[in-house]
């Protein structure tokens, strides 16, 4: 069990998502076992009405960053989502919604996205965590 | 000494703050002896005068995010503060302040909660965490 | 490959920075090889012509919190540049820039700081990393 790769997404904004994604990519590309557990902001960007959005950016990004990230996408850049849905076409990547932020934001499955494939409580993340690694974005 | 999970507390803001707790909890029940290491924003978080304050949330949160979370505590959750307490007494939890932020913030021990248990510097946090679990929240 | 210290800097305000260095050191100092990734934000930081420049702080720092850290460069505290440097001199830390962020700063390795060893993919950073510790700044 330890030969895993445990992402707790916290933030909601789309660089820290896009390189959560780009993690989770690169761990399934090399035969990681990914387990995604969405908390708080990045939870309520897997909202399905509202997942298409523009999340914004770290503050520190400025302007410069935000236009650099626009400009990407306007390139065909895939988004935080697309990089993630591909990730699970690569490897063993599961994506969970922690059940404490579902009551939060007052959301049920079907308000999600379909990429997330089900709702779980911490214990359970930290229990199919085991001893892997655990990354908190 | 693997088996271990080192949270490195960086951010002050009640959300992450109890994520964090959260995390240690989950950890604790799964009986993963548990190294809290308290720096910068977050042991200003834990001044004794301070520890019951509103922190504010991350920039992300935005004011229906900040709703939910006062809603959560008007119907009684238990403040990060609390589930952190919690989680020491379901399992070896132990939380240190970093020597370094101590002296940032020109603080000594008194100032603190009393559920910090010490002071420390990082390279006795690493060789704590060993080739455990460390996480930066 | 498995006592190894993966940061993966994010970030670029000063106060996550000097966390990072300061962690590198001292998993340097217990003889742990460190692999630094640079994205986003924290590679922006590493721009040789903006290296030495103020990046500011998260924003719940506040301004006790910029004062307080501004008081100690005043009293000669190592920057978080000079604390990196110190940790290459101790162990086996090296520099990586992530490709992908490269491409979205429009950047060449001559752009950065000379501490940059150089270059790579998420995926060649995941595989070093191997089953070691990965630690999201």
């Amino acid at each position: 069990m330890s030969d895993t790769l445990g992402l707790v997404l916290f933030s909601g904004t789309d660089d820290k998502l896009q390189a959560a994604a780009v993690l989770a990519a690169g761990a399934a590309a090399t035969g990681k076992p990914v387990h995604v557990f969405l908390q708080y902001w990045a939870l309520d960007a897997f909202r399905a009405e509202r997942v298409g959005r523009d999340h914004g950016a770290a503050p520190e990004a400025g302007a410069e960053g935000i236009a650099a990230m626009a400009a990407l996408r306007v390139a065909g850049q895939a988004s935080w989502l697309e990089t993630l849905s591909q990730a699970k076409e690569i490897g063993a990547v599961t994506v969970q919604a922690c059940s404490l932020s579902m009551d939060l934001l007052h959301l049920e499955q079907e308000d999600l996205d379909p990429i997330v494939d089900g709702v779980e409580g911490v214990a359970a993340f930290m229990f199919e965590a085991g001893d892997g690694q655990i990354v908190f974005i």
